[in-house]
């Protein structure tokens, strides 16, 4: 067997923390925070961690905003200065993949990446490396758009689905198809469908391919956003260069922008411990509970409480009393109280501090 | 009509704050707290400027604990220092009402005095206040030890009741009766018979007599604490002895110990609006709040939730979701969600954190 090119794994680390508020602020958005259950780590540490031993000697790459920079190498000190690329203004995913396509190709030899988001839940993290590697790898030999779907294992609807198309390869971590076609979040009959038919798989939002190849339908899938970029992408030093490039491109997700548009698209059918860690409800879910659902910390007293998820960023102690089906969340400055299944709704407490000009609970 | 004497109101201020944490602690009892409705004077202050008019120009008595001396001139700075009775250790009210009688006596004249309670729900103030008057008065004619009885509006189960006996005269708010009996808290159909029946009224731990009379039932009914405290009684200079006297005085509160103990009491049988404030459930009761039921101050955001308490001591934001009928209690180091009619478990709280060694919690 050839040897293989060497792998890179791109963690792009954009996303607010609008659905965490209180714990989630403008100044510390859903990644920087500790979200995957009673893992002590920021969910992008920990992404870090789980791809790290993937890449080569100096590590993943990491995409985010400027204002975070600090922040992150704070996270990461062991991150070398080149593998951190900053966006001076958010452009949404699009034109950061485009960056971070380019980054690895100033590297040489076109070596193929994958592109993964910071903020989920993913385990076991052995099974999860093995299926960044197989698509890495299918990406290398076959020079198409890689995808990553998971089977469903509800009728979710908050997610997108990828329908099947044929199969096309094996790989050691699941069957390679190509995609047939995306769908938006569907409704619950038709999730329901999906699960049945055994056609249809969860769109990860994570992605492999060679640089030349994203960059190409980039080119001709986003191309004003390829023209405004147009002057990093002629040179290695493209650092020096973001700020004007950045400024002058159009804001535009990877899948809307590329994934949904290209065609000879494939994916990677995968089976592994996933959850997006969208809201509040999902940390419970992963959260360690005892007998009667609680999850509580050492501090914590409860009492006829049942199923009730508490998170305090300040050791302090929350007692309860009489309740059930609880989200609590303290912060030093706030605290939310939301009934399970409500946790969607705390970007609205968000939107409404916002109106009320409460930029102090916010950032 | 010959000039009243004097009147005098002794404020018993001991009591403690467990039921009212996390805010209240042993260095904040109950009376120490902001518990009324929406008045943002502590109990203790509001009962005091509730009393004071009916007093000489030096204001009412105070009996409180030592080590609480120095908040409650913070509290009370007008207070002259003759006025505030310390008990060196806590001996329950008997003990207490005797040195107020003792203290009073001293004044010369023996002026009749009401006690009462520091820490309870009283309005209007000017109706309270006539009621005291009326108390007070009828002490000093009749030469009888007074107590407070109101018209039952439900069924409690919490209170104590008195049995009316015999009408004896009439006051400007309203007819003094003998007292046939003391009834424990009783049963919840015995308590409707009791509101069907108009024989029986809440006992509201409220007295008023003249020293010399009290201090004779105290002799007789609680004859091992009076000779524990013989040495006070011996002396106007009597704070110089308080602490061995009280250090070996028996510990019993003035309802077992005298009220219900002597013969031919008096009762006022009064109607005022009036609630002990026992917990939680009877802060919100007395809480302004917004159509919806919710208690919220005004960072705080609710969004489907409805009967609600909420208070916060340190300005910080609560948002709710989709919750109804809690109490949340919040300070700087901890936090109570109790469902609502559960505050009396909030002792159990108390007694749970104290069991696990969290004094910090508590003091």
């Amino acid at each position: 067997m050839p040897k293989s090119p060497p792998r890179h794994v791109v963690i792009l680390a954009g996303g607010s923390g609008t659905r965490f508020w209180p714990v989630g602020r403008t100044s510390r958005p859903k990644q920087m925070l500790a979200l995957d259950g009673d893992d002590p780590r920021p969910l992008l540490r920990a992404t870090y961690e789980r791809v790290k031993p993937l890449c080569d000697r100096k590590g993943p790459f990491v995409v985010a905003a400027k204002r975070l920079g600090a922040e992150i190498r704070k996270l990461i000190p062991e991150m070398p200065a080149d593998r951190l690329l900053l966006e001076p203004v958010p452009r949404n995913t699009g034109p950061a993949v485009a960056l971070a396509a380019h980054a690895v190709a100033c590297l040489g030899g076109d070596a193929p990446l994958a592109v993964v988001p910071s903020d989920h839940h993913a385990s076991p993290d052995a099974t999860y490396r093995d299926v960044l590697a197989a698509m890495i790898d299918r990406a290398g030999e076959s020079h198409r758009l890689q995808t990553l779907g998971l089977v469903p294992t509800f009728p979710a609807t908050g997610y997108g689905y990828l329908e099947l198309g044929a199969r096309r390869a094996k790989s050691p971590s699941g069957a390679i198809h190509a995609v047939r076609r995306y769908v938006e979040k569907p409704a619950l009959a038709v999730a329901k469908r999906y699960v049945k038919g055994r056609r249809h798989l969860w769109n990860l939002g994570t992605f492999a391919f060679r640089p030349s190849v994203f960059l190409d339908a980039f080119r001709r899938h986003m191309p004003e956003a390829a023209s405004a970029l147009a002057p990093l992408f002629a040179t290695k030093a493209f650092r020096a260069k973001l700020g004007p490039a950045f400024d002058a491109c159009p804001s535009q997700s990877v899948d809307y922008g590329v994934m949904e548009k290209a065609r000879d698209i494939e994916v990677l059918v995968a089976d592994f411990d996933w959850d997006d860690l969208g809201s509040w409800d999902a940390v419970a879910r992963h959260a360690r509970s005892d007998p009667r659902g609680n999850s509580l910390r050492g501090t914590d007293v409860a009492l006829d409480a049942t199923n009730c998820l508490v998170r305090t960023d300040d050791g302090t102690a929350v007692a309860l009393i009489g309740v059930d089906d609880l989200l609590v969340v303290r912060t030093k400055d706030a605290l939310l109280i939301a009934r399970k299944g409500r946790g969607e709704d705390v970007r609205r407490i968000y939107d409404a501090l916002k109106l009320a000009g409460r930029l102090d609970l916010l950032t």
